[in-house]
C-alpha cells in the first residue's frame, strides 16, 4: 500500500501514471450518494453514523479507477464537539447554534478528545480502511484553523467573515487564542484519524484567501505551521503525508511549501507549471483544474487534463484533481471522462 | 479640475495629500440611499430616472470629503439595452430574462447607441457633473466583456458561471464573437459617458479571477485592451483616464498593466507595495482595504489605513479605496474615519 501511486507521488517518487480523486468525490452530483443522504435522515447524521459515513465514502470507488479515498465528514466536526452545536439544513450552509463571539465564549473552549468526543469519525476512519483493504489509500481531514475560526465567530457561512475578521483586527490576542485552541484540536484530531488508519491527512483552508497578505501571515499560515510541527512530533502522523489547501492564496505558496508539509493543494487560478517553479522541488502539488471543466464537451475535458498535464511537465511529485469540489449539478460520466485521460495521458511518462 | 488631486493621482503626478474615494459609496448603507431607493420602487427604476440617479450619487459627497464621485448606475444597463430585460429584485441578485445561450442568440446582438439606447446613463452624467459644479471629478464605468458575457449567458449571478465557461471550451469561436460585440458596445458606451462629460472611466472585471490564467488572458483580459485601444482612438476619451479593475486577477497585474489604462484597481489580497513593484511606473494603482476593515473599531481602521499607507510609500500615483464596495451593514461613520485618517496621514507626503 505505501507503494500505492498516490503515496508514491506525494513523496515526489516516479509513478506509472499520475495518480486522482477529485474533492467532494462522494458528493450530490452521484444518485447514490443522494439516496444515502437521505436514508439518513441529516447531512450531520450521516456524518455521525460511521456505517452511513463509510457507504458514501466507497461509491465514487465503485464507479471510477480513483487513486484515493477522502473519509466522509465535514470540517465542522471540531466547533461540534466543542459543543458549538452543528446543524446542516437541507439547500443551505451549515450552522452553529452556539457561536463565540467574546473572550469568555473563547475562555471556555476545550481540545476535543478524538476517540472520546470524535470517536463517530475515528470508528468510520477504521471502518473505510476494512472495507477498503487496500484498495486504495484513505485520505483523513480537517479545517484550518482560520476557516474554522470564521464559521465558530459568525455561526454560518458569510460572504465576507466580517465579524471574525473584525476580531483579529480590534482584539488580536483573543483572536489568537481562539486559533490556538483550534489549532491543537486539529492536530490531535488528525493525529487520531492516521492512528485509525488514515494514509494521507488533509487541511482546508477553505477562507484563508479572504485574508489580505499581513492577516494571512498571521492568523492562516501560522496556524498552518502550527499543526505541521505537531504533527511531525507524533510518532504515527511523522509519516503520514500532510496536504495543505489554502484557496485563494497563491501569494503564498512560498510560505505554505516551507511549513514542513507533503504536498499542496492548488486552486485553478495558478497554472501547474507555474507553481512548481515557485515551490521547486520542497512540496508535491495537487490540483487544479477549474471544476466547471465538468460542464463541458468530453473533448474539452480531455483538452483541460492534457493541457494540465503538459503544464507540470513530466516530473514527479504531481496528484491530478480539481481546483475546487465538484460540483451537485455535473454529470458523473464527465467525471469519468477526466479520471480516464488523466491515467492514460500520463501513463508511463515519469518513470 | 483637470488639477484635482484624483486626476493628478491617476497621472501619477505629486498630490497635496492622497485622493480617497469608495466603491459603491452612494449604496445601501446610508439611510439616505434607502430612502431614495424606495422612491424610486425598484432598482432598475432609480438608474433609469437621472434625476434620482444624479439625487444618490451626490449623497455621499454631502456627508464625507471624498475626491471624486461615481455615476450611480449599474455594470447590466447593457445587456438591458441589448434587449435582455434587466431586473433587480430587493434581496436577490440581478436578473436578466432573456439570457443568450445559443450562436443564434448571440448573432442577433448589437451594439447599443449610448444616445438613444443609454440616453438616461448619458443624460444621468451631464445632471451630474451640473450639479456637481467642479466640486471633484465624476467616474464613468463598465462592466468588463467577460464580466457581463457571464451574466448574459447565465441569467442571474452564479458562484461558479460554469456555463458561460462551458461556452468558452466548448465553442470559443461563439464566445469570442459574444465578447467582441460586448466590447465594442462598452468601448461606445465610455467613450459616450467621457463626452457628456465623465472625467475617468472605470471597467469592474468583476469575474476575471475565476478564470484559470489561460482562459484569463484569452477570454478577459484581451477586450480589456481592446476597449483601451479602442477609447485611445476615440478624440475625447483618450484623454480621459482608464481605471481596470480585474477582481482576483493579481497574477495578472503586468498584463492589465500594459493594456494602456491609466491605472489598477486593486483587491485586498495583495500589499500595495508588492504591487507597485510589479507594475513600476506604467500605471497609478486604486485600493486597497479589505471592506471588512470598516466593521472594526475606529483605532483599528486608523492603523490599516496607516499600514496601506506605508506599503505604498510615498511615491505619486495611489488613489486610495476599498478592495471592493462597502457593504450594506458599515456604520457610515466609521467611513468617514477612514477618509479622515487617509487626508491626514498622507497629507504633505508626496509632493
Amino acid at each position: 500500500m505505501n507503494d500505492h501511486r498516490f503515496l508514491r507521488a506525494l513523496r515526489r517518487e516516479p509513478v506509472d501514471c499520475t495518480p486522482v480523486w477529485i474533492m467532494r468525490q462522494a458528493g450530490r452530483y452521484l444518485p447514490e450518494y443522494r439516496a444515502t443522504r437521505a436514508k439518513a435522515g441529516s447531512f450531520v447524521n450521516l456524518c455521525k453514523t460511521p456505517q452511513l459515513a463509510c457507504e458514501v465514502t466507497l461509491q465514487p470507488l465503485a464507479r471510477f479507477p480513483l487513486d484515493a479515498a477522502i473519509l466522509f465528514s465535514d470540517i465542522l466536526t471540531i466547533p461540534d464537539a466543542m459543543g458549538l452545536g452543528l446543524s446542516v439544513e437541507e439547500g443551505e450552509g451549515p450552522r452553529l447554534a452556539h457561536p463565540v463571539r467574546t473572550r469568555e465564549d473563547i475562555d471556555k473552549l476545550g481540545v476535543p478528545d478524538p476517540e472520546t468526543d470524535l470517536r463517530y469519525v475515528m470508528d468510520a476512519v477504521r471502518l473505510i480502511r476494512r472495507e477498503l483493504n487496500d484498495q486504495v489509500p484513505l485520505i483523513g481531514f480537517a479545517g484550518s484553523p482560520w476557516t474554522l475560526a470564521c464559521y465558530m465567530i459568525e455561526g454560518a457561512g458569510s460572504s465576507s467573515f466580517a465579524r471574525p475578521k473584525a476580531l483579529a483586527w480590534d482584539d488580536p490576542q483573543t483572536m489568537h487564542k481562539l486559533l490556538d485552541v483550534i489549532a491543537r484540536s486539529v492536530a490531535a484530531y488528525l493525529a487520531a484519524q492516521a492512528a485509525a488508519g488514515a494514509q494521507a491527512l488533509m487541511v482546508f483552508d477553505t477562507w484563508g484567501g479572504l485574508l489580505a497578505p499581513e492577516m494571512f501571515r498571521e492568523f492562516s499560515l501560522r496556524y498552518l505551521s502550527q499543526i505541521a510541527q505537531m504533527l511531525q512530533s507524533d510518532n504515527v502522523a511523522r509519516d503520514v503525508p500532510l496536504i495543505l489547501f489554502s484557496k485563494g492564496a497563491n501569494g503564498h505558496l512560498e510560505a505554505l511549501a516551507d511549513t514542513g508539509c507533503a504536498a499542496l493543494g492548488l486552486d485553478w487560478t495558478i497554472a501547474l507549471g507555474d507553481a512548481r517553479a515557485r515551490v521547486g522541488n520542497r512540496v508535491a502539488l495537487q490540483g487544479n483544474l477549474d471544476p466547471a471543466v465538468l460542464h463541458a464537451s468530453p473533448d474539452a475535458i480531455r483538452a483541460e487534463v492534457k493541457k494540465a498535464l503538459a503544464s507540470f511537465g513530466p516530473h514527479p511529485g504531481h496528484v491530478f484533481n480539481l481546483g475546487h469540489g465538484i460540483t451537485p449539478e455535473v454529470n458523473p460520466d464527465n467525471l469519468g471522462v477526466l479520471i480516464e485521460a488523466v491515467h492514460e495521458q500520463s501513463f508511463c511518462r515519469v518513470g
